[in-house]
């Protein structure tokens, strides 16, 4: 079956056939999903080459993925990654990623733009000052950068609210008491971990409250350095009562760290974890700040980047969505004393 | 700088310099890397547009990623990537992973030869029939596998040997004077666990003993089912004195499960896991069965790749590096009674 007889049998133009088989986003879902079906239902599998060839287009969407040593695996990530393939693989178009050395990162971006490989980007991790984003927002190629930069070019954008979350999670610890509380955090020259961190003196602030220096550990961002910054706030004159690890790669082993030390969770010491905590092992419910639905996140950011091939001003798409704090066991009223 | 240039200073052929410079075998390693340095110092960079077009080549690699729910964060893995990517890096070639759900993994296959997005394809992660590879076969694109199948077309592979490393591990054990030995196992329909699961029979066949099939567990690929998989071991009746867990992911999960529960490791059960436990925060120095220098491993895979494309029959780039046992404080005599 080719593209006339599918439009025939739908009664709808060619034109419409192709743009909703192509991910057009000036398609109707409904009908996007009426041509998806019917496209299923009788075989026919557009010609790739030359629907690449006709468009202009390769139907390929980019990922570049730095290779750090530590922190390489990240199921969260992941799972973003998979609600962007599911969006793209329903509109005939693929995800590639990128691994590349950090300090070709750069290099890897000025590569896919000179060689259109991809027709837009996602751009991960982003950093305070992102000079990846200064470079992209000034070629023309459609770019959504998952996470806020201190970049002012006008560029689309999915993030999560880092203040918000935090300040819910510290008013959390407050609600029941605790009033030493220490932050384990990821490297602050990362956007998210900025932002957590001074929403984190800020709440406090508001409570009249200030952190001990000791008990704000930094450069965490894998399990390893979650368990060394929890050992090393555990091994102080004198602890916090509470503790917020603002990534769950951290999280995981600062929870294996007050297991390995016998401290009992939610009593001697309160813990909330931002992100889910799916593979602790711990046997634990853990509070976290969650980021619901990551599958929704990487569908999202596909969609935005659509709209932005389509012509839809990059000002337009900047997308802030709300953590939720989830209840777990390992909050507990302070103990006095 | 532009070729001919680079070609008089180095007083070589500018097709020699072209050749070096794209990775072409044909050129001695040490012609080669006099060709980088000098263009790394005279700041010659070929662009890749006029490279792509001139060559009729794309200058990229690919790997099809299969998006499992959750063995989707092996470090290991990575570590290879890491080594392509290196290997890569200095031919100025490029990396890219193609992450598909795995019900679509033969069709991104397909799509990825057709339109030659990629000059070859690292096929990882193996299965004992293994469809990509008979499809890859017939068609013209270079690939090496990363593992074996059963497939008898003839193409590159490159693999650790199965049989020897777990025959070495049971050797071990059986030296240690353990006699009831459990196997954790990868799905079978996976290459290596069905070659190592075989190799775990026949080495006990050959000391006159034989598994409790309730201490034989399948189908264990993450964190969580290998410390399922140890909980069950341990619930038996009569539990083994030592277990081998055939992938790293399930052993980080087989070991915490031990510490969970309590037992002395190294006396009361022995422990021996297949790849390097970096992560597991046991604080043990586990025994393990090693593939050394994951990362020579991936520039080798990208090495025979540039071979094939140069020519080299498959038949004659299928490598196989031995694993060895690296003992660490997690096996122990047995104990009698």
């Amino acid at each position: 079956m080719n593209l006339k007889s599918l439009a025939q049998q739908l009664g709808i133009s060619e034109t419409t056939v192709s743009r909703a088989l192509n991910g057009y986003p000036e398609v109707s879902e409904r009908t996007r999903q009426r041509v998806l079906a019917a496209a299923e239902e009788f075989g026919y599998r557009p010609n790739p080459m030359a629907r690449s060839l006709a468009s202009g287009r390769t139907n390929v969407i980019g990922i570049v993925h730095p290779l750090f040593p530590n922190d390489l695996a990240d199921p969260m990530f992941m799972q973003i990654v998979g609600g962007m393939v599911e969006a793209l693989e329903a509109r005939q178009m693929d995800l590639i990623m990128a691994p590349v050395s950090p300090l070709h990162e750069l290099r890897a971006y000025e590569h896919i733009v000179k060689e259109r490989r991809v027709d837009g980007l996602i751009v991960g991790r982003t950093h305070l000052y992102d000079e990846r984003i200064a470079y992209l927002a000034k070629q023309g190629l459609p770019f959504v950068a998952h996470g806020r930069t201190s970049i002012n070019e006008p560029h689309a954008w999915f993030d999560y609210d880092n203040e918000a979350g935090m300040r819910i999670a510290v008013e959390h610890l407050l609600a029941h008491g605790h009033q030493r509380i220490g932050l384990i955090s990821a490297p602050l020259d990362m956007n998210f971990a900025r932002q957590r961190f001074a929403s984190f003196g800020k709440a406090l602030d508001a409570a009249g409250l200030k952190a001990d220096p000791r008990h704000l550990i930094e450069n965490t961002n894998d399990r390893r350095s979650g368990y060394l910054a929890m050992q090393k706030i555990l091994a102080s004159d004198t602890p916090p009562s509470a503790v917020i690890v603002d990534n769950h790669m951290s999280g995981v082993g600062a929870m294996r760290a007050l297991l390995d030390a016998g401290v009992k969770i939610g009593q001697d010491m309160s813990i909330i974890v931002w992100g889910k905590m799916e593979d602790s092992l711990a046997g634990y419910h853990v509070t976290t700040i969650d980021q619901p639905h990551p599958d929704l996140a990487g569908a999202k950011m596909i969609e935005m980047l659509l709209s932005l091939q389509a012509g839809t001003p990059p000002e337009q798409l900047q997308v802030l969505w709300q953590p939720v704090l989830v209840p777990g066991e390992t909050v507990g009223q302070v103990k006095l004393g």
